[in-house]
């Protein structure tokens, strides 16, 4: 048997983090083994290049080499962690994966399209997400909810136009793969972001 | 005016790093502008990159990894120093460059051609060097040499069956391109090695 793979992603302060957290316990009680995880990082070894990627020190770092680190990281952090889990059947819940190049990168940092495509089929080799949970939520909202949160990296110190860019790319891809995507109204209550939330867990569970 | 690209290539012990330093010094003495890097590394973000390929910890290091860390360093030393080197008219001196890439990582380790080819096209944009200094050695002559240094890292704990299979594929190279290579006998005592060496720096003093 082999596992499934389900990404989260979304912009800042959708509230990714918790509501993956909460997935993952819920899929535990229905017996799911899980593995959660995070891009860019998830093993020592993703996490060191992390550490670069987020901290480049003086050094202006060139667009080709930002990307070529978020696929080394990947890479990584696929062949050790999440081919591994998912070819011993494990669920894996993973806070942002390809779709984020796509819009922070891509979209929002304006880096090739035809280099983020050479990639991602270097790297994933035709592995896509069996479901992508998208928490979207209008970039002002998220941007002051992120921001009462700790000092901000490198990434996130970026402007509201920049946010814009990478949430409509999010809401694009989630357009172009409907079977794929499942959209999630993160500027809602709670309450409300849990009840969508468990609705797309009890169609996942189906997967059984 | 521009630069002119110059890559010092060779297997271990065939003593590249004193050359370049002696090819250097006379390049300056003849009033050329020159800018002597190494490759992995050559700025300090790439030797952070560098830090990481030669010591990944206790985790392996997946080979499309490996390769994309290569290429990530390469990228910001393409980027940040050595084409605004070219731009200015220096003379670039680098210790190691792509043939490295086919000879380790391809020939040596076996990754995936491809992948290679489509890195090198990705990260270069047609940037060739201008000449390629190959110093080539038996590989029992180099390996007793360069046993004679400090503690091998990771690339350096390879077999004889490694080394090689790298000088057989910067021998196939250097056939290939007998324009951009010239090959030197580095197993000659040194006196003969820096005769063979002025030969090719008097031929590229007559570039300019």
């Amino acid at each position: 048997m082999t596992g499934r793979f389900i990404t989260l992603e979304g912009g800042e302060g959708a509230g990714k983090s918790s509501n993956l957290a909460w997935l993952a316990e819920r899929l535990r009680e229905a017996g799911v083994p899980v593995t959660v995880t995070r891009e860019p990082g998830g093993t020592d070894l993703a996490e060191r290049i992390r550490a670069v990627l987020l901290d480049p020190g003086a050094e202006t770092m060139a667009d080709s080499t930002e990307l070529l680190l978020v696929f080394a990281a990947r890479a990584q952090h696929l062949e050790a962690l999440i081919r591994p889990a998912l070819a011993r059947g494990d669920w894996v819940l993973c806070d942002r994966f390809m779709d984020a190049t796509w819009a922070y990168q891509g979209a929002g940092r304006g880096f090739d399209p035809a280099a983020i495509a050479a990639l991602e089929s270097l790297v994933l080799r035709g592995l896509t997400p069996d479901r992508t949970l998208l928490f979207d939520v209008p970039v002002a909202q998220g941007m002051a909810r992120a921001g009462k949160r700790s000092s901000p990296d490198r990434i996130e110190r970026e402007t509201v136009a920049f946010f814009e860019r990478v949430r409509q790319c999010y809401l694009e891809r989630a357009a172009a793969e409907p079977e794929r995507f499942r959209l999630i109204d993160a500027g809602a209550e709670l309450d409300a972001v849990r009840a969508e939330l468990d609705t797309h867990l009890q169609e996942m569970l189906r997967w059984r």
